[in-house]
Formats: C-alpha cells, structure tokens, sequence
C-alpha cells in the first residue's frame, strides 16, 4: 500500500480543482457557542468531531478557495497569492486523505490531531501574506479605483473570516481531544470560557489561553504604564462579575485595539498638557446583547472618515516587518480595527466607532449574551457572492454635487 | 388669447407623460447652504430665482414622478396614491405654464409666488397621504415581504427627501421675494438662520419661523413641564454660543423627535421610580462637523432592532388620525425617526442612533460646520434607481443559521 501513496496524491493533486467544485457546491454548517460548548462536555465524543471536521473543514476551505480564484489575474499572480494558494490546497488534500479512514482506529485520530496541528501552523502568516499580496497588486496596477477597493474589501472581509472560523474548529478539535485540559483556567473548553469575565479581559487580566496573534503578556501593561494611564472602568454592576460564555483571547484582541486606539488619539490631542483625559469603559449586559462602551477624549474623526477607519490599508502607521516574529496587534498593518470587527461579527456581534469631531470617539462593541445566538457568521459563495466581484461601478442614485460653481441661470445636462 | 386657455390646459394634461419622461432626464441641480443665502444677499435677483425654479422645480417633480410610476399597482390604485398623483400633477403644469413667460414683467413674476404658494399648500399633507397609501396597499395585498418592505423604505426616503427640497426652494422664493422679511429673527434669510444658534434650539428657545409639522409652540414646554425633567445640557464650550447656518426649523424638528424618544424610554423604564434620571445633550463643533449628542438612560433596544426604528410604520404608537388638523410631531404615524434622519441627510448630515440594551441609547445627530458643505442630497431618477425597484430576493451571502438543531454526525444538504 506504501508505495501507491505518491500515485494517490498525485493523482488527487490532479483533481483538485473538482474537489474544489464539489465541496464548494456545499453551505458551511455554522456552529453555535453552545454547539462548541457541548462538543467539550460529558457528550464529547472525538469520533463525532473527525467525522464532522474531515467534511466541514473541506467544505470551508473551498468555499473560499472559490472565491480567491475570482481575485484579479494580477492579484494571483504575487508570489504571496502563489504561496497562499499552494498553502490551501496543500491543506485541503491532506484533510481529504482521512475521508475514507476508519474513525473507529486510535491511530486514525491521532494522525487527524498531527495533521490539523500541521495545518494551523502552515496558515499562521496567512493575514500578512495576503496583506503583503495586495500590497504588491496595488504596487504593480498602481490602481486604486474605488470598485477594485470595494472588492477587495468584501473579499478580504470574507477571507479573514473564514480563516478565523477554520481555526477556531482546529483549535477546538486539538483543545479538546488531545487532552489539554488547563488548571489555570477551570472554565475553558478548548479556547472558549464558558464564563468569561468580562470586566477582567477589560482590565486586561484575562488575555485568553490561545493568543489570536500572539500579543505578548504584557503588551497592554507595558503600554499602560508607558502612558502613566489607568482606564477607569464604569459598569452599570460592579458586585456581580459581568460573564458570557466567550472567546477570551478574541475579546482580548478587540479590545487591546481599541485601548490602543483611544490611547493614541488620547495622547495626541493632549500632547501639551501633563493631564490626559481618562479612557471610559462601561459594561452593560441585557436580555439579548452585552455591549462595552469604551470612550475618549482624543478629538475624534470627521463622520465622512469614520467607515474609513474599517478599510484595510487605511492606516498610516509604519508597516510591519514580514521578519518581525513577534508581531503584535500593535505592529500592525493596519488591520486591527478591521478584523477585530470580524471577530465581533464572527459569533454575530458587531463593532461600531461613533466619533464626535473636536471631542472624542466611542466605540461599541456589542456582542450576544446568549450561546444559543452566538451562531458564526460565515462566508458562503453563491451567485450573490459571484455578482460581488463582477460589480462594476454604476451612478450614483443620489445627486453628487458638481465641484464647479453652480450658475442658477444655466441649467445643468442631461443625464 | 383667453377663449384659448382651457384649450391649452387640456392639450399640456394629455401631454403630461411626456414632459415627465423630457424633464426626468435632467438631474436635480443641489444647492449649497451659500446658495440659499447669496440668494438671499444684496446679489439676489427674483428673475434669476424665477428662471432657476421653473426650470428645477419641474425637474425635481419629474424625477420623483418617474419613481411613483414604478410603484406596485396595486399601492397606485389606491385612493391616495391617485390624490397624490393629480396634485402632482396639477402642480407640475401650472409650474410649466411660467417656462415661457417673460420674466421682465413683474406681474409675471407676482403670478409665480402667488403659485408657489398654492403648490406648496396643495402639498401640506402629502406625507400623511402617502402613509396612508401605503397602509391601504399593505391592508389591501395582505403582504408583508422583505422585498417589499426594502423597496418601500427606498422609495419613501427618496420620496419625502424630494418634497422636503422641493418645499424648501418654494418656502426660500415665497419668503425672500415677497418681502416678509423677520424682525423677531434678524439673521434669517427666508426659513435659514445663518448663525442659527444651536444650544438655543436644544433648549426649545427657538423653533424656527418656518415649522415643518406646524409643531405648537408650546408642545416641547409641556411636554417638559408633565414630565418634571429638564434635560441638562453639556458643551465643549458654553460661554461662546455654538452657531452655524442653518435651518432652525429643521433642527427643531430632530431635536424635538429625539427628545420625544428619549423621555418615553426615561419615563417606561423608571415609571416605578419617582427620579428620572436627566437627559444629557452634548454639542460639539469641529472643522467638518458639528455634533450634537442626546443620552438618554431608558433601557435601550437590542443592536438588531436599531434599524428598524428607522423603518417607516414601526411605531406601534396609537395611529395619527387624517382628521386631526393640529397634527404635531408627537402625534405620530411612526415617521418621526425616520423623517428626522431624512432631514439631517438633506445637507450631508446624518442621525444614528447607538444604544446599549439595559442602560439606554445614545442618539448622535452630525450636520456639516460650513455653508459650502452643506450641499442638498437629492434622488435622482437613472438606472441605478430602476434597478433597486427591480429588486428581487436573492440569496445571502453569509450564512443562515438553520432553526433545527445540528447533528454534527450529518452533514448538510448542497445549496
């Protein structure tokens, strides 16, 4: 049998773009908290799990292999799109290979946790990769129109989603069933707290037991004491800890950006004075959403700018090495505000800036109180996705207003 | 010539669908807030004004009229839509009838205003009417759909978008010309202040000389005066008034919608409690913006209806009756808030609402700082437009999550 494996995957190599058409032809099956929860309870059974990964798992990767084979020819054709493409289909045909394994042998499984550990590390630098690759499109095309922009960003939006959801199913998988378990933390079920406390992750005592980025320990502390600033923290209940059952290290992200945020635009506009204004952090919980507000006093942006600030690329902050190994959300390629919203809109919450201009910003994170409706929010691509990316740019069906000066007695064209 | 009149008038009627589709193909030409005042200036010249709005005001007509004429038959066949339908109509051809009138005689120009002001008051009710309609489309076809529900929410903002320009240029004529210039308000020019003062009209000192709804002068005072709540107001800067040009009126009409809100959700959530917590409003001007934040701790709404409230004939608030003649904005067909975001966007403002299920809502309301960017946003009739009427329900592009429980063990049907 030995020998006949090169042929196998030789041939299988042959055929993968069917293997993309068939499992793209499927919906991703989008998990709730409490699905993922229940996976790591009493009921676990790793047999279930592997059957459910070597399908799902397939059905994931090709639904958004799909949707990176629409890019623009000049965009594929960067080294990084090159390398992240061979980077999924490797992926996706070793995971293939356990299609027709016996889930009743030990070995079976164990080789299925060695294969998925392989696959989280082949795809740790997937977002510089990508970033790096629509660097260099944009570099060579030298366009940025605003359809091409547009594109991007629901592309971008989708991609880095899905590679958030197909991690958070290795890690649960690997969490779980290779017996893991973390004294430190009783509450966890793989990289989930089932009662994260979330007045503490504000505080940033909790940064969750799988870093998203790997943000070191003390990457908040540091800044803190840096900045000689301690957030005060208003919660609408102080007794009683504030606890959903959440993603420690994702809220940990989120908020991380958003501290970083506030801080700088805080620094920047009280430069002058010794006194900086404090950062305010209030934790509300209700029926259906927890939200945490947290506010500034860092002058704000104009409204027009505010979805801006959403843009992959928008940041004018220096780039990040590709080199640096220790990449932190604060190296940035300015994507923390983006993708911590894709972390918020992952588990169906959202994130939202609202910015006074010559005051200060909010920004709002709400996220949903219950597991049952904390469902993933997943990319699917479908004819709708399709129409995306032949979107052409049609008029506008507001009036744009002339940049000339208006003469009242001449009318203006015809359309 | 005057046996020929009605003779005239009955070939113009049977030509009405072809001036429509001529004057449709011109796009509304939007005006700056500077517009509005240099007409207003010692450069003002009722002939300019006469020859620009008999031109644009049967523009703006038309482009609205192409739209109704795409709406569902059976909302048309209505007894309201078909009332709409005359008085549009009827105001557009006595509109035309001026296109070649000499604009050198001054009772040519007299004429004008004296049909400015019955269009304008053949229009005072258009918004109820329309709401109307609708009520009887939807009692009538029993249907409640997505598609129609997005498509009348598109036509109804571009719909009461045009009649509030529309009204606008009319009021600006009908008062700058006809010499009624304000004693009480030195700084207007027609219904504009340009330096309306902004914290007056937060505190209900001045409503504006033009009222949108007819608003009595007193509903906000007793309003205040049976709920025993004065909202305290902080700015940035209280000792300098905070002024920019606009529509006091307008402003007014947010403000008080806002309010309104604020109080009912202060006053259900603490009804057990003797005191209300206040209502704050916070001011701010920038470079770009100005911004003025309304908080209220009424308990908030869930993220996931926030913009539904925006939604015409959400209110579940008892229904305005066509009878009522003292209408006020309290009375309510469930449009305040969305009429009031509609207001804000007429000069590239915006209204958004940012709540916090279990403490309260947020309410930020953002006009442009300078006259020359407050620019009017209006709908115009193109291809785009078509298409949006055109609408059709496709699928979604991320994921729904069934109902029925998962089985982890099957997987999922093809798409």
């Amino acid at each position: 049998m030995k020998s006949l494996r090169p042929l196998v995957r030789a041939a299988a190599l042959a055929s993968v773009s069917k293997h993309i058409d068939h499992f793209s032809r499927f919906s991703p099956s989008p998990l709730s908290m409490k699905h993922f929860l229940d996976f790591g309870s009493v009921k676990a059974c790793e047999r279930t799990s592997f059957k459910f990964l070597r399908q799902e798992l397939p059905v994931r990767l090709c639904n958004i292999m799909k949707e990176v084979s629409l890019l623009p020819d000049q965009l594929l054709s960067t080294p990084s799109l090159q390398l992240l493409q061979t980077c999924y289909t490797q992926s996706l045909m070793e995971i293939l290979e356990f299609l027709d394994k016996n889930p009743e042998h030990q070995e079976v499984l164990e080789s299925f946790v060695e294969v998925l550990e392989n696959v989280r590390n082949r795809h740790n630098e997937v977002v510089p990769t990508m970033a790096q690759g629509v660097i260099e499109y944009r570099q060579a095309s030298g366009r940025r129109d605003p359809v091409t922009d547009h594109n991007l960003q629901y592309f971008l939006d989708r991609f880095y989603t899905s590679r958030i959801s197909i991690r958070m199913l290795i890690n649960q998988h690997i969490l779980v069933f290779n017996g893991n378990s973390n004294p430190a933390h009783p509450n966890t079920i793989g990289c989930i707290d089932f009662m994260c406390n979330v007045t503490e992750v504000v505080q940033g005592k909790n940064e969750g037991t799988v870093k998203c980025h790997t943000p070191t320990t003390s990457a908040l502390d540091h800044f803190l004491l840096f900045l000689n600033v301690s957030p005060s923290l208003l919660a609408n209940n102080t007794r009683e800890p504030i606890q959903i059952p959440y993603v420690p290290s994702h809220l940990f992200y989120m908020l991380f950006e958003l501290f970083k945020n506030a801080m700088r635009a805080t620094i920047e506009t009280h430069e002058a004075s010794r006194l900086l204004p404090p950062i305010k952090v209030m934790v509300v919980v209700g029926e259906e959403d927890l939200s945490i507000k947290m506010s500034d006093r860092g002058g704000g942006v104009p409204f027009r700018k505010t979805e801006s600030l959403f843009r992959y690329m928008y940041s004018t902050a220096p780039r990040a090495s590709m080199e640096d190994q220790h990449r932190t959300p604060l190296a940035g390629f300015g994507y923390g505000l983006p993708i911590s919203r894709l972390y918020a809109r992952y588990f169906q919450g959202d994130l939202n800036l609202y910015s006074m201009e010559g005051y200060g910003t909010d920004a709002v994170l709400r996220l949903k109180t219950l597991s049952t409706a904390s469902i993933e929010r997943l990319p699917v691509f479908n004819q709708t996705a399709l129409r995306h990316y032949k979107l052409s740019l049609e008029a506008d069906d507001w009036c744009v207003p002339s940049k000339e000066p208006l003469d009242l007695a001449i009318h203006r064209m015809v359309k």
